[in-house]
């Protein structure tokens, strides 16, 4: 059977990248209690494309996503990117996974537990004429609430608040986990989210975010300074995005800092 | 060329709608100032297929959605669903007409003018088998504020509020405006919300919020009642969702008014 | 701690539906080979609110859901409404259940072995004034390929086609396996989609939807003829719906078989 | 009134961006006939904000807006940027413009008339520390067919099609009409998309599509070559996506060409 994706192309032009995108699939993550929890991804996997090839043997990533089956962590991301390019014959590789992740919270009064959902990604990009190869950025966006130190100044009762979206990206020199990062965000929002809250837990949210108004650009900033303080983050994007509810549009601050990978 | 879709089928199977969905075109809808306001329509239309014919022409919708150049109003739905009806040959037929729609505002101190988007929908089916042969119902969707009346209640100091959005469907004998919905709703919730606000507007809003505690629920009943009470409005649905800032999900109460046809 | 839900409310206005939305949750559902699939579930749970009381406990919804471990499967959702329905002491229930679900699938020709995901709903409704008091839908949304048989009647070389969705909505006097209305609607299409297919699987794809041409009304009425003759299925729904691939826009066929619960 | 945005901040940590987000607003657009076409705006502005500042005025962001009464071309980005720069005394702005774009076409063979929508952006950003400050990218999104030139290769009949999105990207010395980056996408494409195809269209259409295969890839580099053609262009960004006919996943390709601004 002919082989077309192997013809010759003359056109003179490189693929950046090609590959697929929104597969999902079922995956499981190693979670900080070293326990493997199930989710769903949604991946993108890619390589470049010489200019003398007509086009890319797209089966051949869910082959290797196969192989996997479904066990992707940030520790074998290396190893999974440098087959993608062996068996593409590839100079660089990418691989964009994306999930729902689960952790067990604990209700701040009454200690009930739930669940709170995380959307997290690992990005990992591969490029074999570089040293090191791999070049990785962890996602994760905590969902939190955050109340506006100017309605809370100029108002003799109350302060608009609502959920926000704290949106981290990070390099680093070593494992960084997921859990962490949620810590910090929600340590430098106004309050920590919750699924299950009791009236008196309700109570406590509602004062300690009113005694701890943040604008988006706080949190933005708070979050980075703790980012730059750990000496195994090597670059980070912190977004902070408010839904306000006040307006119908959002309000958001980016901070951005360290080096990134040139 | 072969009209497929005339083909006799025998599988006793007639077809309760076929149509098309996700249209994306230019329309314009008129205003209660009696302005034309140009917005984008995301139309479905469709018709019943008797059980031996084998396909629909669906060109035939576009056709007829070509012709209208793009006017559409309430008043004029019977006669669209009508031509629909005749030119499909078919007894029942759909219009589904989806579109943001902006009312300008003012801010209620500094009294700055900006336009407020508003998701609308009419949802129009013909039967003519039925007397009246038109069923009209108007959607609007009315994003608000509301502040947590048990938040309120249990604090020292502040209370949860969030953005929220406020669904209301009507059916009615004579034409209700867009504009008088929005109005319903905003007045019933904790704050109606502005796209722009300066700061002495923001105090009003966040103080006039903190007076008004509302659930979901609440505020499903208050504008329940002022539906109820209007005597062109015979069969209502309200639906009211706040993006809760103290949790990652939604709250909503829903109440239904009023015959429905049948 | 004042408990303001339980006030009591004058307006005479009863709530259909009060509850949560769009909560996320890590669910197990079992499939048919009696493993549970670990999955992600969107959920929505609600009661109705007599017209006397002011408002829900939202927070027993999150309860009842965390008692149960994420272990939800339709054998059991009678007695989980049964028992939020008595904690909220209420006479409805509501409980929505969406999910991903995968099922392990081989390509025709080289049987190579890969994930599919198929979007689903358990919609399960309770009243303790009927009997049964449950009423449970099924929802079952199939990616498919579909190839239009008239642009291949009339065209001297190939066919349109294109992904298309097919969703079918079951109620039942006994179980039925997600895996058997997937089996349906990829019989009743022009071809199943897969995951992962080799060019010799390709081949196959593409010559047996071209020999195997169907409107999207030829797909809902051969759905809706296998749906008719299962014994065990009491109502359905089928919608079939093109992203066709000559159009920004869809069409779509709808039928409708059954006694609807009355 | 305090305006505790004002306040210092002594953290050290400068904002990259702080803005509005996900506004929708009305707004005109020049097109090439030299009229203006009405449509809907989703907007996102923002400024970087110096280390010693606590916080933006989010409020002049819209007030900007509402004193350009909706009419915003690509000619005046640059003197709207340099407003918004004066306005919050900042060294960058950003204003980031998406909205649905209607072109009336023909049918090829019928000739009938109908609109289709394209998904187009105006991504500017102002640096008052550069020359030239401003930095303009214009982003077209083209529904097209494509026709994979290896399922047609291989199989004794017919070919998988399906729907794709042809992305494009661009940097100019002068004014690149939408209309223009349209019209090498849906050449370069299997086939154009059209709202309204009659019979005989849809038989050409067809023909049309089966005659001219295209890889994912394929259409990348047509466009890119037709880009770098391209006297004005000097830098750009064409992204193919297939929503592949015999997946549930998409397939895609990027080129990209030019030199960046740096």
């Amino acid at each position: 059977m002919r082989d077309i994706q192997n013809d010759h192309d003359d056109r003179q032009i490189p693929i950046r990248q090609a590959g697929i995108k929104n597969l999902r699939y079922p995956i499981a993550v190693l979670d900080r209690e070293n326990k493997l929890q199930h989710t769903v991804g949604t991946i993108g996997m890619s390589v470049d494309l010489p200019h003398n090839y007509k086009g890319t043997h797209m089966s051949r990533f869910v082959e290797i996503l196969v192989e996997l089956e479904g066990r992707i962590s940030p520790r074998h991301l290396g190893s999974v990117l440098k087959t993608i390019s062996k068996r593409f014959d590839s100079t660089t590789a990418h691989l964009e996974l994306r999930f729902p992740y689960f952790i067990e919270k604990q209700a701040p009064v009454s200690m009930a537990r739930s669940y709170m959902d995380y959307q997290c990604a690992f990005l990992a990009a591969y490029d074999r004429r570089r040293r090191p190869t791999l070049d990785l950025v962890l996602e994760v966006a905590v969902p939190v609430s955050t109340l506006c130190p100017c309605s809370k100044a100029i108002s003799s009762h109350g302060a608009h608040n609502q959920r926000s979206t704290v949106t981290m990206r990070t390099r680093s020199r070593s494992l960084v986990w997921i859990e962490e990062l949620v810590e910090i965000a929600e340590a430098e929002a106004s309050s920590p989210l919750f699924a299950l809250l009791k009236r008196a837990d309700e109570k406590h949210v509602t004062e300690s975010a009113y005694s701890r108004p943040r604008f988006a650009e706080d949190v933005a900033r708070a979050v980075a300074l703790r980012l730059k303080a750990d000496r195994r983050i090597t670059w980070f994007q912190v977004e902070s995005e408010n839904m306000e509810s006040i307006h119908n549009h959002n309000a958001y601050a980016t901070v951005i800092g360290g080096a990134a990978r040139t």
